[in-house]
């Protein structure tokens, strides 16, 4: 397997980096970064000395790079990938897309909230949204894997049995969610110094955060109908992890063991999801692909609670498009991916 | 004005020295401690060297140092104030207890989530829920004050002005709140120590914390209605702060800007309460005794968002007992704590 | 008393802006600001609210504003406070600048290690270096105080007894001091986003800090000789505090007691200073004024180890620049600084 | 290859479970715990769900269990493993011991610095230290392996190349460390409770930590001399790491390039010692094997100043163990440890 990554000096696009030096059915045909581009990747990422001697290369590069490929991952802000996506399958390379441009198959809605028009509408039916759980048998066929969000993938995962059991009145769902740091990227902003944001936490976007369409199009599809729901994403000081917290009125009265029973046999064959008794807490998963799930029927209020924890560049990124591309490729679902969080 | 100070060595005791010592017209009579009576407080907490040489005196001390005192504030466990209250107001003197016991006015409540029974139920008539925002009245002439708890205070002062405008279906409030580590106080559990809740987020006791009680009783007197609402706290890797997200149905449109005018007017004539246009962040309360707390309508799914944000020791605690004290005293309510949050 | 601050909305700035509002015998006649001028103070520091509503001013505004200013306080980068500094000398109002540009007497010093010349050399000779505990007399008739900067604060308060009484040879000090991130500032660089600090240390500019100079000019003058030694700062993920392990050779025989007493006496009359026997945490001082000192005597090795703890954004930056206004204009030292440290 | 861990649930024990179970020669017989024996190992490390479902067994089961095991690895505190390993041994089984009990060659070091008498002086002459770096061939042939400390792991190797090659006078060699919290293990102490020691830096045992000694043992070993040094350590708020910032007097006047080389030529067979032109920072090692080390010749102060990083849980602890398990079965050395520090 010969693979390239484009945007690889981004937080999600180094981790992949990371995971793909740990496959043992990979080799890395190239690194490129628009930032960084005739840069040693080492020079960048000095916890890379000794193993990743590349210098990175520019798009332009990435088209002359392409014989012999056979996937390549995107990791670009929203709104860069469309372009170059189309190229790629035009050169018969399949492509990974960690970023937000082939995730919402409605072009209305992808307008509406990414405030930018689509520049390769055709290729929008053409994508899988690659969240394994939920459509590994398309992912296996699929040439374009638009590669879920970080949020949406905890978001969904966490609630994704109840609505598809009818559990749940739909029209009360919230979710709160609480991010690391990492999440918003490598970029330079105020918000994300150091001394901005240690010791504090914020909501932001509150119920304006671009992820919400893409939750509500999965569950929907699940529903069977329409599904708006609320999103609060807050941010945490820590550098990885997604713990969602997931609100919603039960339309029956069940025990928190009966969830776990749902839970338990809706993902019965998924390996990286890990369903518990316990309510989970993001250490640990923190630095693996797992998403680890925990529930309570909360008797008092009628309200079942979900929470969900992530590695939001694992799991929520890098992760999940490995374990596509191993989906993809025939390789087990694990390959690469299968240890547990190191912690502390 | 001359105070002492039980349990001044926790987390919320100490505070409470810190502010004390700021006030211009109080007069610290003794310190008591448990774990660390007989020690030089500026021994335990060595911010204090050259401001505080007292030693620490235990509680049998403290019985026979109570002439000329006029106010003793408790800052112990649940459970370890009854009695103690009990005995300073025989002898005259007002009490501000920090702690839990006398906060709900049901025998029944208390002895369910608090699993004790309680010692001294004469007293929970008397004692004055001492949320200033709501009951200021009879907070000036108590002499029992029972000081909310952390939770509590962001959380009813968040829901509060939605409440006693019946504005949302008071079936639907759920409150997701966000704590530092100071929360928890300086006990040993394993659960605190540095490696265990560095870089993780997790929600503990969802549906089935101490403070769930404290909130349905305040709101539901304002609502003239009995609440059961769900609350759901989690812990942040940081040392301060609490922020509330709470969610609950409109029962009407309103804008955003609708909202904002109704907290401001509901708050009109209270110092500590920051009505903002921006969603609040721990940080800029940190170190003080504000709340500040910020308001969405979110259109597409009917919901109100009110999000608060304090200080967990000093709105939470310490501050807010200030607060009480200089109510009942006649000075003004923000003497000693006029002072914003000193960041980073 | 009417003061001006420009710079303010940088985090020494800002610290300045908190400390002065908590003065009672200063009043704020505007805050300049070269990034956010035209904004409402509060509107970037939202701490702020409710308690400074004033409008930044540009640079031009400033030459307008200063009919009855007494004092302006610079806290601009290096090279930016010398023009500004000649302009308001010759409007008879006094400067206390925070930045370098008058720290160093040696021209030839200040243009080699900031790689700037100096625009003002004749102002080098009229200004005082702003440490109280070393130059208090001449501090107090200054028109021009050059306040300290953070490390060379703790490294020359904890190295002043030493080399005063000759305890040391002189040729083997070495510093090695660890900051908080504030220390950095406030603007965009991707060594002080959230994620490339936390979890982390680093040392940097290992012997080429340009506080270095700084160190060796105060520390020569007190020797009576020229010293050279070696500094190496380090970036620790927290946002306030430096401790600066400071070690030397013992010229002669001492007990950790003794060093004890030489401190003592060396500080008596200094308010900030505190000696102790412990070795110091910054959390001590986090927040307040503070330099607490504690040393030992290593027989086996016959080092002398002075460790010094400070917060650079108040004894490193703004507090003592305050604490230079009180000198300067005959008010206690401790005026609007009086407070310990608040933990946790 | 089969193994057994005693002491598997401290943080260093953990540790290593993590990397054994990424070992693909490795099989684990048996995880012991004296805290939570009769517990399964993933109700403890909630992050093994799905990888480990052994149950913790107690040091008599260990006894009962060992045939077929080939290598025991102890991680228990110092004074509990010189029975056990008594026992081990006579039992055929090679021990590597994670504890301090075997690293000092002087009887009289170890009671002195141990404040114990140690009960199986006939071992310390059998043990071999196990850094790897100066040790590999003894450690081939080893029974008893005493894994270095944390922090003389970083010092050594950070130092031994001007040692063994007179660069210094060892007269002068002062060592600050920095160490993350999870060097002081997992045990309830009100230090290491997140609000002790989060936002905050201290020096402790200034000259007196037990480590000093096992450094000097080290480094007299290359002078062929008695060297007696100073050795501080640091608390920094942050989960893992060590940098060691290592001073000494130049003999003679070098280059930053000249140190380099001879860095580069002492380590050049040694995988996991990274020599760059870089000061190291712990985040590109942390979660490896690694040690990267830089340098710098000051020429102003004649200092020589070497810095070096490490994951005081891996190449400070576990990783090292399971290196010199890997050199002492013939396996490459880095095998189930070649993978670099996860960022950020």
């Amino acid at each position: 397997m010969n693979v390239g990554v484009i945007g690889s000096t981004g937080y999600a696009g180094q981790q992949l980096v990371w995971l793909l030096n740990n496959h043992k059915e990979v080799n890395i045909s190239f690194l490129a970064s628009h930032s960084y581009s005739d840069n040693i990747y080492s020079s960048i990422y000095k916890n890379y000395r000794d193993f990743m001697q590349d210098i990175c290369i520019n798009i332009h590069e990435v088209y002359e790079s392409l014989s012999s490929v056979d996937i390549v991952f995107i990791a670009l802000p929203h709104g860069k990938s469309m372009e170059i996506t189309k190229k790629l399958l035009s050169k018969g390379v399949k492509v990974i897309d960690l970023g937000a441009d082939f995730r919402l198959k409605s072009l209305k809605m992808y307008e509406q909230w990414y405030e930018l028009s689509h520049k390769k509408k055709d290729l929008l039916t053409e994508s899988i949204y690659g969240l394994p759980e939920l459509h590994k048998d398309s992912i296996r066929n699929a040439k374009i894997v638009a590669n879920p969000g970080c949020y949406p993938t905890a978001s969904i995962l966490a609630l994704a049995p109840l609505i598809k059991n009818n559990l749940i009145d739909i029209s009360t769902i919230v979710i709160d969610a609480k991010s690391g740091v990492s999440g918003a990227g490598r970029a330079l902003n105020l918000g994300t110094l150091f001394c901005e944001c240690n010791e504090s936490v914020k909501a932001y976007k509150v119920g304006e955060h671009r992820h919400t369409p893409e939750i509500e199009q999965e569950l929907s599809l699940l529903a069977n109908k329409e599904i708006t729901l609320l999103f609060t994403p807050h941010l945490i000081p820590m550098n990885r992890g997604i713990l969602a917290t997931c609100y919603s009125r039960a339309t029956k009265k069940l025990s928190s063991d009966d969830l776990h029973d749902i839970y338990r046999e809706f993902y019965f064959e998924d390996y990286f999801i890990r369903i518990g008794e316990d309510i989970p807490e993001t250490k640990w998963v923190r630095g693996s692909n797992f998403c680890d799930i925990g529930m309570r029927f909360d008797k008092r209020s009628g309200n079942i609670v979900i929470v969900s924890a992530i590695d939001n560049l694992i799991k929520g990124a890098a992760g999940q498009a490995l374990q596509n591309m191993n989906i993809m490729c025939g390789f087990d679902e694990w390959e690469g991916l299968n240890f547990p969080s190191m912690i502390p």
